[in-house]
């Protein structure tokens, strides 16, 4: 085993810099030693974040096969456009690199495959960073599940239900993608947060897996609106029309007959909430008033509010390990801690040479949600078959 | 206007006992003549109700013809089986009696159609008696909406979430329909409690409608493992299966672009909750936390629990004037008062001789949700068009 590993990091936006400054650089056994990005600005920037914290300056360029083709790199972190993550992730496999994308949808199921066929001709593991998977209630939650809490699961339920609209306006001074995307594209674009963590849960390839999906998206209103109320001096925004539907629902159809409910919802006005539910034959678990109900302990005709937040008190007895661990060496990173775990998760498997905890059937099918509901939605919600990115091996995978 | 008027009742399970004792012997403009149900137990027990209450014992029957034919009678209530609601109704309205049919889902896109063209036949008032469509909630949000508080509304949620194990494992020795729809059905089977107060939202069949649909279902374990826990000794029982899944979805678009989701879910341990959830371009309501949002007077990224409730906040502001005087002149009769508001509103349509407030296009439009999702829950979730009952009059009825 490894004690300290060497990275490079390719897409240095926004994401790519949260990562690098809040966690990356706080790691002591991760040293940075190459950068990435289309623009010098970002570069520089990263890099002098870099030497201050490490002391030497990292290698930098436009190019990521530049940061590929450098011998001593042990893993790359992509944290590009979404559009990107794929060919470069199949570029660091085919160069031996250990390879952790950020988290997005994919645009073609093609894509996917070949990923997929990436890793299965060169063994190179592959992880989606899917910080969601490491939240403490979601591994609170898991634990219960496993524990058997909640009984045999029927159904779960999640969404990215996060106002972006002042973001995805600030697209192109922010040089940002996800303009572009709701200006041309109408589909779940952003699946993974909720479907990592109920994928986990479902046991999804691994004895069960995703089967079917049916999508359809509301009108787009929330953007156009926006754009007229705060931004109507920018007369570029104000002439845009946007083709994303501001509420896309999709329905997943699991082998074992389980459904799934995910929601993709940033462009109109709301409170943050993952929508985190999950449905069992005992019990369920539910993030919109983080309450848990267990069968025979309540009575479901009275008023539920008195145990709004009663999720607290199931802390002690289902904290997952992993957050207790965390908790007791002090919570560290992005996103409540999320960002740390992932990348954590992902570097103990680089310094052991192991498999990632996320491997590529994951990511593949876990990014193919957005293209197969991108077809749906098209087709008036016509049901999309979800490939099988294992060929079979999801039936006695461990 | 009549001052009082005489009725009819037909089904005397728990609901037309319910509606009988708490609402309607209560109401001093209503006169119950005539009684029916296949069960004379039923009859004698209402009779003898009646009987103490009104000091005349009515007519009881186990036909409903006969009391369709009684002339004095101007209007009926059916609390039937859901089965029978539609030939009952299209029978009341031949024999000229107002009709008011408890809720339920229809069984085919033809007999919704019959129903339809039974009304324009006779121009016999139809009703369906949604009664959330009078909800304090449901309507202070409709309120709201009318009022412009959420701007223009992209999305609307809803479910009829109601643990109903135990009733429906009680089916047989309480004569009730249920279990038999849930041994042989897999259908969104209870749609208009959340479709009804949505649809007056979004002025379904007035000036917009429902145009199309897609329905999944979850596996179907939790009437199994109730009866196997609870009933086990039940030999009849224990020998069941359930073709009807735990969690129903089903997401409906309508004609101006917006979508609603709906969710059947009866048979799993749960609070009650309708989830009842509107969207639009300036705020959002949502029964899940009983709380509502602003754009502007909230910000989105803290953690939104201390909101929870906040719709309380905005009763004195946008409760309805339905219930403003309700609450004034006290509050009647089951489920919170929507029970006597509702029969209240279609007895004075009748004293009136009017429209009632809920027409024949809104009961067709609402059960055939049922039969809809239905077949597309038969079809892996084909997207299946819901017809338009109004054959485009829906464009310009107010």
């Amino acid at each position: 085993m490894k004690e300290k590993i060497k990275i490079g990091m390719i897409g240095l936006g926004g994401r790519g810099m949260g990562l690098l400054r809040l966690v990356i650089l706080n790691m002591s056994d991760v040293e940075v030693v190459a950068l990435c990005d289309r623009y010098e600005d970002r570069q520089t920037k990263a890099a002098d974040k870099v030497e201050e914290k490490q002391g030497s300056r990292p290698f930098v360029t436009i190019d990521y096969q530049e940061v590929l083709s450098i011998d001593e790199i042990d893993a790359v972190i992509i944290s590009t456009s979404w559009a990107d993550h794929i060919d470069i992730a199949i570029a660091s496999m085919e160069a031996g690199k250990y390879v952790a994308t950020e988290v997005g949808g994919a645009y073609s199921v093609q894509e996917c495959w070949r990923l997929v066929e990436a890793y299965e001709r060169t063994k190179i593991p592959c992880m989606i960073l899917e910080n969601c998977c490491y939240g403490r209630d979601e591994l609170m939650v898991l634990n219960m599940v496993k524990q058997g809490l909640f009984g045999e699961i029927v159904h779960c339920a999640g969404g990215y239900q996060h106002d972006l609209r002042d973001e995805i306006a600030y697209g192109y001074e922010n040089r940002h993608y996800r303009l572009d995307n709701y200006i041309n594209r109408n589909c779940e674009n952003y699946p993974t947060h909720e479907i990592g963590p109920i994928a986990r849960i479902l046991d999804i390839n691994r004895g069960n897996r995703m089967v079917s999906l049916v999508s359809m998206a509301s009108k787009a209103k929330g953007m156009k609106e926006y754009i007229k109320n705060e931004k109507s001096h920018d007369s570029e925004l104000a002439k845009l029309d946007f083709m994303q539907g501001d509420i896309v629902t999709t329905i997943i159809k699991c082998a074992h007959g389980e459904t799934i409910t995910i929601t993709l919802d940033t462009t109109l006005p709301r409170y943050y909430s993952r929508g985190f539910t999950v449905r069992g034959t005992k019990g369920m678990y539910t993030e919109e008033n983080q309450s848990v109900y267990i069968d025979g302990s309540h009575d479901h005709y009275q008023s539920w509010n008195k145990n709004w937040g009663n999720a607290e008190e199931f802390r002690e007895k289902y904290e997952h390990p992993i957050w207790s661990k965390f908790l007791e060496e002090g919570v560290q990173g992005g996103h409540g801690g999320a960002d740390w775990l992932v990348l954590a998760d992902f570097f103990e498997s680089v310094k052991k040479g192991t498999q990632t905890p996320l491997d590529v059937y994951d990511m593949a099918s876990w990014m193919c949600i957005s293209t197969l509901s991108e077809d749906s939605i098209a087709m008036g919600g016509h049901p999309i078959a979800i490939p099988d990115f294992t060929n079979g091996k999801w039936i006695t995978r461990q």
